[in-house]
């Protein structure tokens, strides 16, 4: 049983855990591998944003933020973004993630959503999203180093959230 | 004539005039129209941003801003942003910013530069764009809420900085 909740700063140990895993492995995220704790948390729980956790069993397999993508004119976009952890991906986490996010930034009235940097690489997330009904709508030519594979493209991905 | 330089302290007063009268038109950028001028400048003077300013007989009369676009596998590809005062407009202010930037970031060693959000509407600043070798590699559709037109797309832009 997964439990998507707000995250509280009780969560602040497994989510820096998570984001360090992620981050580290350098395949899928446009941060500094060698960022801090301190720094990593600033970012996941900055004022403007909501912070999010999936627990499974009492432990935090995962978790996601939400905000706008933009301020002032283009804040009616949000923007999300998505971590599980290693040893529990492939049960649909990130997909419970994703459709609970979406139903967040409808009930908070954003109407549509944007991911600004998905390593197109990362062939899980891209099917995950296009299945909940994003769209790539640009191609960023080797945006990102991927450690293997040298520079690759990465997504623009959106989806409207009105009908 | 035009000296663009890097900005200094001496620069606040005339960048926050310059910031405030552009986001408070509300036409162009993806800023809150009421943003206060220390939020502005944290914004425009931020740690890992470089800051100009175009000066032509001893007044400003545009300033423009470059950084990484991305941290880690991301940060070979800068992002830049520009506002020229309304009444400097249509004398080559932006051009020139625009070129002097693209010099920077090949000198700084990034390897592209994106711009992340260029309303539609906006068709002055497109046209300069592709003109200076930017491609519209994507779309964003109705990400900007224009105060006479409504939701407008806005346009990502990209161009290589290497051979």
């Amino acid at each position: 049983m997964l439990n998507i909740r707000p995250a509280t700063d009780r969560d602040r140990d497994a989510i820096w855990k998570i984001f360090h895993e992620v981050i580290a492995a350098g395949d899928t995220y446009g941060f500094e591998p060698e960022m801090s704790r301190e720094e990593a948390l600033a970012y996941w729980f900055r004022a403007d944003t909501y912070t999010y956790v999936a627990e499974c069993e009492g432990e935090i397999a995962g978790t996601y933020i939400l905000r706008a993508n933009q301020q002032g004119p283009g804040s009616h976009v949000s923007n999300a973004a998505f971590m599980v952890v290693p040893d529990a991906r492939g049960q649909g986490i990130g997909r419970a993630m994703g459709e609970h996010c979406l139903g967040e930034a409808q009930r908070l009235g954003f109407r549509a959503m944007q991911f600004n940097f998905v390593v197109s690489t990362n062939a899980s997330a891209v099917r995950l999203w296009k299945q909940l009904g994003f769209k790539v709508v640009g191609t960023l030519p080797g945006a990102f180093r991927h450690p293997e594979r040298g520079y690759v493209d990465v997504y623009v991905m959106f989806r409207s959230l009105t009908r």
